[in-house]
């Protein structure tokens, strides 16, 4: 099936929101096997909207459409492609009985407006929303004289009504209708380049009929994402075993991890080889972050269970707090410069003496924009690590604005702990 | 000027990369008095770059287009529209020379592949590019038989490159061609909802026909923008004068602050409001994050000279570290009970004892998805701060995954800090 994304509504066009259900939708498209070849945006207009129907039908066979499904006059997806495909909207009983349950638990009572939430095109195939007035639903055509059926499938705009939506009812419906399912491995290295791991894989690329092989840079690491269409009920493990045996083979010097497809769609690939690493040591970390700023933490809790393995943080954001928070004399201050190893050390140090963690990392630096001096300009940053294998600081020196500095350093400093925890 | 964004990429299709450019875009477009009708992605192939632009300059007179202008196989863009505009290829030599200074620069020479960089349509505008090796161009094709003439505005895919670029060059280039350029205005408020606002303005927005109206829900505020598309030359404070009047008379008791547009872009309103009213105080903050573990601390810190009134914080994460970092004693959690409004106010107390910081937050809860209890079920916040006003906590009960209840933890956190600064 080739499909396209259709999201419907004025304030995409306006740039007050970014679209993230067209790569939500695309990423969960791929898994069953379902190619995207166009994502559109048009406002709530809906000569554009049927004027974008039309050019897309010209070549697709799905057009998946997210928004315009609330009770304003303004939401009008439905109606324009009931129109478009010319079927009457009828009333879905069971959606109005949900949507006066939705009111009555919440002790309001629905607007007439909301009624016409429970319309659909006739025939259609309806998907609950849990968090939402919003059904969605799918409106398939069959295709006259020899051409392709075409289906629209309409979903809410919102992304905790949409996500919720796709999970439960969209992502079954469209397994149930399609062959295939898409099967990935993702394998992360460093001391490699992408480059280099690309030349060294090309005579796999060539000879892999079956096998899609993509590299991407992500983190500070290079991403190797192995992806196989597997028919219903082939098995996996099977599938990849031949490649998966000369990628370990080839590259076992390089590899430092392989993770889920969830972990990488999360963003959380450092972190979660931190707290792997953590976990197998049995040590605990905890993290002392001046110009950082509560990022490196930040970022770390947003795994579940790393209570495990994080103990605690400390922000000494104003010089004084260095003193006041982590007992850093102000004599070392003054004798050796703040933005030195010295002082970043005994950071880590002093940390290691309040939290007792096995692994206590310190940053310290100039995140920007202001605050530069002659031998440390905007951008120097020291990471310190005290640990049972000895202690370590590393100087940085990185370009761009106050977030990308901040974001540099912290990739930087999840760097350093993996590769502590590697061996 | 009618436009639309046309972003090449096969990644973007794939759900690799969250498409940020066209939001970006959007919003700047707006600032020079150009509307946006249509977002489109397409991948890296010709024929359909062609179809899609053949089918976009039927009712636009100006695409955007981002990506594809790399030195690889793939990166096609401007071959593309060089062969549909029926326009040759010319070396651009100025580009040339600054490619070679590029790569000099960097200890490294240019690949030959990197030469088709410094090719442009004939007649194009070149558009240097700071941050990489592929610089951007505007070709215009005059319109013939009385039709509209219709531009291209090619520009590279990665934002740290196409943003600075657009800054530069685009935006002064567009700006100079447009007759209007967007002002706007950003009312926060607070103890209104968005419906009664917006039912409260219903005669201004049918009476005003210049300005556009528009409100928002952003960071538990209700956010009103005002915008007017002036001529060149024509006074902003004047054109604003009657409608901000009649605003700030009708809604002054819930008026919290008028904002710049770069704040509501960055994202950063409630951050700089709780900042704003720390400095007209002259008081300092520190922060004692559990559940929310530096989330808090990460958003002030993306403030640039936030140390004038940021002094630290501390993330007790594990519980023994209540004790080790903020001398909560161990009896108080174990008479209250951990999740307790004793324990919770114990740390904002002890904080600042040691950060003497005249207004101490802190935070405690379970953000999830595990570790709820029965009287304390996940999303079960409290939050308490210490101030010159004295002491007060909050208990909340949010719902959501765990990203979602850190995330409210936060927002409600700053709006407690942003009421006890507001008198």
């Amino acid at each position: 099936m080739n499909a396209a994304i259709l999201n419907v509504g004025t304030e995409l066009l306006l740039g007050e929101v970014v679209n993230t259900n067209a790569t939500y939708l695309s990423r969960k498209l791929q898994q069953v096997g379902i190619n995207v070849f166009f994502h559109l945006t048009v406002g709530d207009n809906p000569g554009r909207l049927k004027q974008t129907l039309d050019w897309l039908f010209q070549s697709m066979d799905l057009v998946i459409c997210t928004g315009g499904l609330g009770p304003t006059r303004d939401d009008l997806t439905k109606e324009v492609v009931a129109e478009y495909f010319e079927l009457p909207l009828e009333l879905h009983v069971e959606s109005e009985r949900w949507l006066q349950q939705f009111f009555a638990q919440r002790q309001r009572t629905p607007s007439p407006s909301n009624r016409k939430q429970c319309f659909f095109p006739r025939g259609s195939t309806i998907f609950p929303n849990r968090n939402g007035t919003a059904p969605g639903c799918a409106v398939e055509m069959p295709g006259e004289n020899g051409k392709p059926s075409r289906m629209v499938i309409l979903l809410p705009g919102p992304p905790y009504e949409l996500k919720p939506m796709f999970e439960d009812s969209v992502f079954p419906f469209l397994e149930s209708r399609s062959p295939f399912r898409l099967a990935t491995r993702n394998f992360f290295f460093t001391g490699i380049g992408e480059s280099t791991l690309a030349t060294e894989l090309d005579d796999l690329i060539q000879s892999q009929k079956d096998v899609s092989i993509a590299t991407y840079v992500s983190g500070g690491m290079v991403r190797l994402r192995l992806g196989i269409l597997l028919s219903r009920g082939e098995d996996e493990t099977l599938a990849f075993h031949s490649i998966e045996t000369v990628i370990r083979e080839r590259f076992s010097s390089y590899l430092v991890g392989v993770l889920s497809e969830a972990t990488v769609e999360s963003g959380l690939e450092l972190e979660t080889l931190v707290v792997h690493g953590l976990v197998q040591k049995g040590w605990t970390l905890s993290v002392a972050e001046s110009c950082t700023g509560g990022m490196i933490v930040d970022r770390l809790v947003s795994l579940p269970g790393v209570s495990r393995v994080f103990r605690g943080a400390v922000v000494p954001y104003q010089l004084p707090m260095k003193q006041a928070l982590l007992q850093v004399p102000e004599e070392l201050v003054k004798s050796h410069g703040l933005y030195s190893q010295q002082v970043t050390l005994a950071m880590a140090r002093n940390l290691q003496k309040l939290t007792k963690s096995e692994v206590c990392l310190a940053t310290n630096g100039i995140a920007g924009p202001s605050g530069g001096e002659k031998d440390h300009p905007v951008g120097t940053i020291l990471v310190a690590i005290c640990s049972p294998k000895g202690e370590v600081c590393e100087r940085f020196q990185f370009s761009g604005d106050r977030a990308t500095v901040r974001k540099h350093a912290t990739v930087a400093s999840f760097q350093m702990l993996r590769k502590l925890l590697e061996t």
